[in-house]
Order: structure tokens, then C-alpha cells, then sequence
């Protein structure tokens, strides 16, 4: 058998990520590749800290892009934080919580979890229950964007709670980066980690993060080595250039930070305010058509992400089949419910590139043409 | 400061990886990104695992491409077969060697080292003393291809010896896969991984894998949870279908699994005997070209990699500075020497897309311009 070059259909990206890539940022993709030490490239990787500093709102010097997809910029962070025997207070509403449960134990750590209910948002209340209970917990943990729900959690009121029971943080913003306000340093997150395919549309494949101060000295002073080579800071900093120098660690996925990079400048030049407020905007122009449909949402009102809109299956439809239609009658993408979500909810997203009127337009007739 | 859009310059790249990268393969990285879970895409990987079995020359079912650089790809064949406690012996004749011993100790594991010199390759008697000497090992890990100094060791030859005492075999392709003769099924390799950047002529970004029956087997049979939950395998498979089935698990780079597979179409259109004749047949013409020049090479000369080509810096030559104008004056890069060999050779690349005739004469006399 021959296989033959692979002509990708255009789809209109309205689940849960990947967006629709501008094509400004496929066209960055396709320029000529050059070494991962060539002068030019580090000139570029040094922008790109730049504009992730100003998409965080963070001066952090150790803000950089992990080579690889979001979870493992999650992966990143615990297992650069987290060592053997720590004790990490994770906050769990939807499925990505679970995901950071998982890394602790694989870290050698002990999670304690605190649990809400799908599509609701983290309680406060709850975590400082625990932080009391656990005097010896070290780490808190929890997703600001749920993905999976679409409920947007209170960071600020959450980190400022592990400071006061002397607790790091470790925020997921996977989905929030540049859709919602996100203020890394006002808001003292010390570790966080997002994705380049959600708000900041540029294709999969790399993972937006970043450390504090308290963060970098944490991993600076580890009892024992971090366990994975590949994501132990302490060596990627030679590279991105924390520490001054440019030593080699590995091969940076050069034409995927030439995408991200476009996408970056592109955020600066539309401004993050007015990223939050278009976002926002779209939002409420989705949710108005959608509730015409009589369909409602999972999530509070006031909880809500405006670039994750998680709706219930409308009685009678058929999830699968809905979708299916949906990808094939119309190149359109939504996403389906995820875990205990699984056949009840759809998940809309109209994040970064992909939050436009002719988007929502096309989204609702289309939905109505299938329903 | 304003950041605007990034436009690098079209470098010739003769070092260790990136290697020149074919238009048709930038091109397919600008296709428009659709999901990771769309059927055109699930359809397009299966195109990719199908490729990559014939790249390897294998049938094993575990075969994909990791979604992170080469690093990651080794990371996941130690972190999937290696457990605590469980011993290794690591054949080290460059800097590649000693990742892998950090490798085995990251995970638990203790490394004994099987050293031989930079330059040569890995001797087989001295593996099979350290196999005598330690009939616990379960698992033998070596480069066959060098990246630091050009070398090829005799893959075949190791991966026979380390059944004979009943141990498993990690082999690093990273710069040997379709470049020069790689039998993953002939010689019984048990797990091996490789790059996207260097004979394949891909961005970098991606890390092909193979794992055969044994080796899976091992994985399933684990104490304990592989300790990356980004790297294992049994959650990994999920989505790439070893099992049926395609669950998510993470994102996956897609637009860089475009590049991969049109590189990967364009080795089955050479034919892998063709790639290899080819890569052998210029590694000649610069052979000659440089020895004309009275340029010397570090490997001897039936060792050597015809996709690597390490060359003693000639009496007199600064090394940094003719690296530098040959980037500013000719934007050609060639590869510094790594390790114990900075300072002393450079590493002149001719992989994959980079292997070519056009290329060889611009070296050369970029080379004797300069000198």
C-alpha cells in the first residue's frame, strides 16, 4: 500500500482544543526551520519569554514554553515541586484535578483532595478545612479553567489561602490564558501551566509556563534530583536562559515556537483586556442564541468560563450522532463530555481565533439544522 | 517594546540536527490544524504508524511517535521498562551514554557503565563481561548512532548478547533511523526510540518509538505506575490504538504529526535502500572533499556515520569563530563538538533531506573560504 500526502479537511474548532489556528500562525509553522542554538532562534526564544510574561502578567524570569503538550507542562510542575513524601492538598472539580492527583502519587507524594462537584467552582471553605486538617501539607493545587466543566474557580482567593497555611501553589490555566483575566503576579501564583492550543490558538504541542521566586528556590534546594530528565528545570533554565548562559539540553520544537510566537503577537497587538472582553463578549452572544434553543448550562451563571460553554444534551438527542453530523455535514467541531460528563454535556468553545460572531452564527444554525 | 512577527533566515543545516527540512514537509506543517480525536486526523496517524513500521523495518503493533523531542523519547523507553531497584547496564561511548545512566537512576533504577571511548563504539566483549559480572541486569541499554561523535556500533551484535543473558535492550536511533541500516525486527530490538529532526528531515518536536511483544509485555507486568504519567505507555496506547480503541489521554502536536508524516511519506517513496545508498554515497563525496583539504576524522573509518561526519578542527582554525562566520557569512551551520570533544571537532551533518550533492559543495568550499 502507498500512502499518499495528507490533505487535513478545514474544520471549524469549537470544542474544547484545539481552536481554529489563524492563518498567520500556520503560515509562521511553515518557515524554514533553523538550529535550536542558531543566534536568531535564541533572539526569537527570548521574545517569546517576553510575550508569555505579558500574557501571564508576570515578571518571572523562569517563564517559558515546556516542549511538549499541557499535560506535560502539568507534569512539569509536579514533578519539579513536588518530592518524595510531600504532602499536596489537590483540589478537584472536574477531571483535570484527578490528572494532578495522579502526578503527585507518581511524584512519590501524598494528595489529599478536596472535592466539589462537577461543573461547580473549587469552595474555598473546603480547602481551608483541609489546609487545617493538614498542617504538614506543602502544595495546593487546582485548576482554574476546568476543561472538563467549563466553571472558572477563584485563584486569587485560593493561593492567597495556601500562603497564609505557608502552602506553594500549582494553578492550572490550561483554558484560562488569555480568555479570562489571569494575573500571575498581582494573584502570587508561584507554579502554573497552560497550552497553546486553547486561547492563545497555535497548534498542540507546547505548554506556556511559569515559576516565582519561591517556586525556582524550592527546585533549587531539592533533597533529591527531579525524576524526569527531560522536564528537571534545573537543566531546561540552561537553555531558556534563566541563569544567563545557553547550554544545550534538548532539541526545541523549533517550528512550533515559531507558531506560538505569531500567536503571542498576535495577543499583544489585540491587547489582553480586550482579548478578556472579546471573549466575554462572544460569550454572551452564544449563550443568548443557545438559550433561544431552550438548551441551559452546566455551570452557575457567575462560574462560567465565556470560552468554554458546557451545555446539556437537549432531551432526545442523540450525543454521538449529533456530533458526527455536525463534523460531517458541516466541518463543524464541538467537544463531547468528558468523564463522569460522558453523554451529557456538549462542550462549545469559542476561545482565542475561534471566539467570533461568524463562528457563533454558524455554530447555533448548524446546531439547529442537526437538532 | 513592540514584538513583531518572527521571519527566520533560510540556514543550510549541516550539524547534528535540525537538518534541512524539504518544503513539502514545511508545507504540511501549515495544513489547517483539526482536532486530535477527528477520524481524518485518528486516520492520519494510522498512516503514520504504518510509515514508521516500515522506517523501522518492524511490525511491531507499539509504534508511534512521542508527542516531545528525542529526550522524551528516551525518558519514555526508561521510565516504561526500568523499575526501582531494577539494574542496567548502560554502554557509554559519548554524551548520549551518560543520559541514559541519568535516565536509569532517575527512575530507581542503578546504572552499570560500560565505557569505551569517545569516538570508537561500544565493544561487545566488554558488554558481555559486565553481563557475566552481573547476572542480575535486566536490561541493556547503548546508542547505536552516536550523535556526539559519529560513531555506529553494531546494534545487531549487542541486542544478540544481551538475550543470551536474558536482558532486555534500549537502543538510541536518534540520528541512525534511515540513515543508515536499522533491522528492528531482524536484530530483535526490544525497544528504540529516534527523532524527527535528523534523517527524517522533520521539525523537531516528535520522537519515534517501537516497543515489540516483550518489551509491551514487561510494561503491562509492572510493580509499580510508570512515574510520568505524560510517558506511560498503557494510558498512551489508549489513544494510539495498540488496543482498539482511541481514548484521550493528551493532546496531540497535530500539525507536527503533518510534518512527520509527509517526511515519512517522502522515505517510502525513496525506498529505504535507496536512503541508505544515498546517505552512504555523499558521506564518499565529502570524505573526499575534506580530505583534500587535510582534514582528518575522529571515527575510523568503518565505524563511521555517513549521516555524521566528525572531523578534527583543523591546527590553528578557531573553533567558535569559523562556526560563526560560516553562519553569518555562507548561513551554514555545522555542529560544534559536545562533551569531552568541545573545542575539538566539528560535526558536520548529512541527513535525510540535507544529504545532498548542492550541499556538499557548499560546504566545502564555504569550509575552504573561511579556513
Amino acid at each position: 500500500m502507498t500512502i499518499t500526502s495528507f490533505h487535513p479537511p478545514r474544520r471549524t474548532l469549537m470544542g474544547p482544543g484545539p481552536s481554529d489556528v489563524s492563518d498567520r500562525v500556520l503560515q509562521a509553522m511553515a518557515r524554514p526551520t533553523v538550529g535550536h542554538l542558531d543566534p536568531a532562534f535564541i533572539g526569537m526564544m527570548d521574545e517569546v519569554k517576553t510575550l508569555l510574561q505579558y500574557a501571564f502578567q508576570t515578571k518571572n524570569e523562569l517563564t517559558f514554553a515546556v516542549s511538549a503538550p499541557g499535560s506535560a507542562g502539568m507534569e512539569c510542575c509536579f514533578a519539579n515541586l513536588v518530592e518524595c513524601g510531600d504532602k499536596v492538598i489537590v483540589c478537584q472539580n472536574g477531571v483535570f484535578g484527578g490528572r494532578m492527583k495522579e502526578n503527585v502519587e507518581r511524584c512519590g507524594g501524598t494528595a489529599v483532595m478536596v472535592e466539589d462537584e462537577w461543573g461547580t467552582t473549587v469552595d474555598p471553605h473546603k480547602l481551608e478545612d483541609a489546609l487545617k486538617a493538614h498542617p504538614d501539607a506543602v502544595l495546593v493545587a487546582f485548576v482554574h479553567a476546568e476543561t472538563s466543566t467549563g466553571a472558572q474557580s477563584d485563584a486569587k482567593t485560593l493561593v492567597a489561602l495556601a500562603h497564609q497555611y505557608d502552602c506553594l501553589t500549582i494553578v492550572d490555566a490550561v483554558t484560562s490564558l488569555t480568555g479570562t483575566p489571569l494575573m500571575v503576579d498581582e494573584w502570587n501564583i508561584d507554579a502554573i501551566y497552560s497550552g497553546s492550543q486553547k486561547c492563545l490558538s497555535a497548534p498542540p504541542g507546547l505548554s506556556p509556563v511559569s515559576f516565582n521566586q519561591r517556586a525556582a528556590e524550592k527546585i533549587r534546594n531539592r533533597q533529591s534530583k527531579v525524576q524526569s530528565w527531560f522536564l528537571d528545570l534545573n537543566l531546561v533554565m540552561g537553555y531558556w536562559g534563566g541563569e544567563g548562559k545557553r547550554a544545550y539540553h534538548h532539541t526545541a520544537p523549533v517550528n512550533c515556537l515559531y507558531g506560538l510566537h505569531e500567536s503571542l503577537v498576535i495577543v499583544q497587538e489585540e491587547g489582553l483586556e480586550n482579548s478578556w472582553a472579546r471573549h466575554q463578549r462572544n460569550h454572551l452572544a452564544l449563550r443568548a442564541g443557545l438559550e433561544q434553543m431552550g438548551i441551559s448550562f452546566l455551570v452557575a451563571e457567575q462560574d462560567r468560563l465565556p470560552q468554554l460553554n458546557t451545555i446539556y444534551i437537549p432531551e432526545g438527542a442523540d450525543d454521538a450522532e449529533v456530533r458526527t453530523r455536525l463534523l460531517n455535514e458541516f466541518d463543524l467541531e464541538i467537544g463531547a463530555g468528558l468523564g463522569a460528563l460522558g453523554g451529557k454535556v456538549w462542550r462549545i468553545g469559542l476561545m482565542g481565533h475561534a471566539s467570533n460572531q461568524k463562528n457563533i452564527d454558524y455554530c447555533l444554525n448548524s446546531l439547529k439544522a442537526v437538532l
